[in-house]
């Protein structure tokens, strides 16, 4: 089959891939769409090691598998877990500790013609959830993991920081708490993005120091990070939500004295993500900015890592 | 009145401090007996812009106050707040904006023959306390402190970084826990300590990665912090006990991916401390290294800043 392949980052589109077949308990999904996310990027940059193909936000059709979901649209998450461990366990399958990722550790992922991925990763997409808004479940269960961490409403002031991808994911979701919400970009494109939808913008200049009870880190930028730290109370949270190139350097002293809470944030539930894209309550057609064939993936990349670009979409026909 | 008193990096032996005069709602106190802490160390270092008398954790006479406390012992909480910021009006005045603190910040401290608290920070000294064992309450909150933020029970593995005084009084609150609890440090002598008290002890070599629910810093250095990191499983939370030096690097991607807490922790509440203390669920006795007279001030201090001590007293007669 046809798929992105990554090795020794290098990403080539091979043709040549043995199709995936699924172990007892998987099944083999053939992919219809696939998205670019900055953890791609990350991956292509060497951050983390991995050979085989990338990708791991999709809607497929699953071709192999229980008869309740043959010739259904699905979405998949992407933590294949062992049913073993602690973890596994404890019901916190995307940390099992022997898991495989799709597209990130040990998994070939979505950028190709199929993957499989076990039976109980999979849910079904809504009949009224078009395949464009179903590609953007993963990262909308992410921003939605920021909920399942710490509890955010109506008396809360909340900044979020970057106006990328993630951060408008996580914005919008943050917004159906009520909270008094505030997110600071760069670009006022993507800004306005986010005005239009009611929810107040700004560039950086406009944080109010020691003046917020949560802030959400989406740039992956040591910036960022400041600016998230600085604009806290005491007993403020610090929500991670990107990944960082190397080391960050923080004035940890800051973190004890005001007694702040960091918490890293990763994968989330499907379900609600589903959910709020069924009742179209979050808008994620305003976040794509191509859509290229799959056999124009190395394309669909060089577009993806250009400044100010949002959601790059891969087709399979 | 005599004291000591730090300008510009500089402790100096004064006898001509002024007596402070309470203000209203204040007590005058007369200090029986001080313990030097890191944190005064590190004032002298320059660490924080600080001028006038340094010390906070003190057992006092209170000479001008109300009638209940009058010529009694007493303690006091080292945040003397303003009541009128958000945090006083949510009984959090360990925060409070306006704040200032015994020794530390815009007021005078406990290394004096006086001081001056707001009535509400002081708190008795049960009889059947020591002035020896009292003056410990205030670091004996802050190591309670930890359990305000985190619910550690028996189920939990918790691990403790650092085997000096502030290790050592976190050290045995968590034990009382009955949690699964392993301390490290780099001294021999210091661990017996606790080992005599069944608590596991170990060198950094001892701790298996990946394994612990809670890891407590109490050692201020980056390699300290770094095993703390590394012993947590995912999700487990790293509750940050000390401050830093400068600025402190560390592998911000690894918090997200496994979903870790970090949670700074500074002052903690007395009315425990004071009772663990009465009930001599603590032992504390084993702790002090050393007890000079305030004349002697200087050189208690350079006793304090040798390696491997524990606490220094300052008596006054
Ligand atoms: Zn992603
Ligand atoms: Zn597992
Ligand atoms: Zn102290
Ligand atoms: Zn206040």
């Amino acid at each position: 089959m046809k798929g992105l392949w990554l090795e020794n980052q290098q990403l080539q589109l091979r043709t040549n891939i043995p199709t995936p077949e699924p172990s007892s308990g998987e099944a083999l999904v053939k992919v219809l769409q696939a998205g670019i996310c900055n953890t791609d990027l990350e991956l292509i940059r060497g951050y983390y090691p991995y050979q085989g193909v990338i990708g791991h936000e999709f809607v497929g059709m699953v071709e192999q598998g229980p008869s309740h979901l043959l010739n259904q649209r699905v979405v998949g998450e992407i933590n294949a877990a062992c049913g073993n461990c602690r973890f596994c366990h404890q019901g916190v399958p995307t940390h099992c500790e022997n898991r495989t990722v799709l597209g990130i550790v040990n998994r070939n992922g979505a950028f190709a013609e199929y993957l499989t991925l076990p039976i109980e990763n999979l849910h079904r997409v809504p009949d009224n959830v078009s395949t464009d808004a179903a590609t953007f479940t993963e990262p909308l269960a992410a921003a939605l993991e920021i909920q399942q961490q710490v509890s955010i409403d109506a008396n809360q002031r909340v900044l979020v920081v970057g106006d990328g991808k993630l951060g408008q994911l996580v914005a919008q979701t943050l917004a159906l708490t009520g909270c008094d919400l505030l997110v600071i970009g760069r670009h006022r494109s993507k800004l306005a993005n986010l005005e239009e939808r009611g929810i107040k913008t700004g560039f950086s200049d406009t944080v109010t120091p020691r003046n917020f009870d949560v802030a959400v880190e989406c740039t992956g930028n040591p910036a960022g990070f400041d600016l998230a730290r600085t604009s806290l109370r005491s007993r403020g949270v610090l929500v991670l939500k990107s990944t960082y190139a190397g080391q960050l350097t923080l004035d940890a002293s800051s973190l004890v004295v005001d007694e702040i809470t960091v918490i890293g944030s990763r994968c989330g539930p499907f379900v609600p993500a589903l959910e709020l894209l069924a009742e179209r309550k979050i808008n994620v057609e305003s976040l794509i900015d191509a859509n290229y064939p799959l056999t124009d993936g190395l394309k669909a990349f060089e577009h993806a890592q250009q400044k100010g670009v949002l959601k790059v979409l891969l087709s399979l026909d």
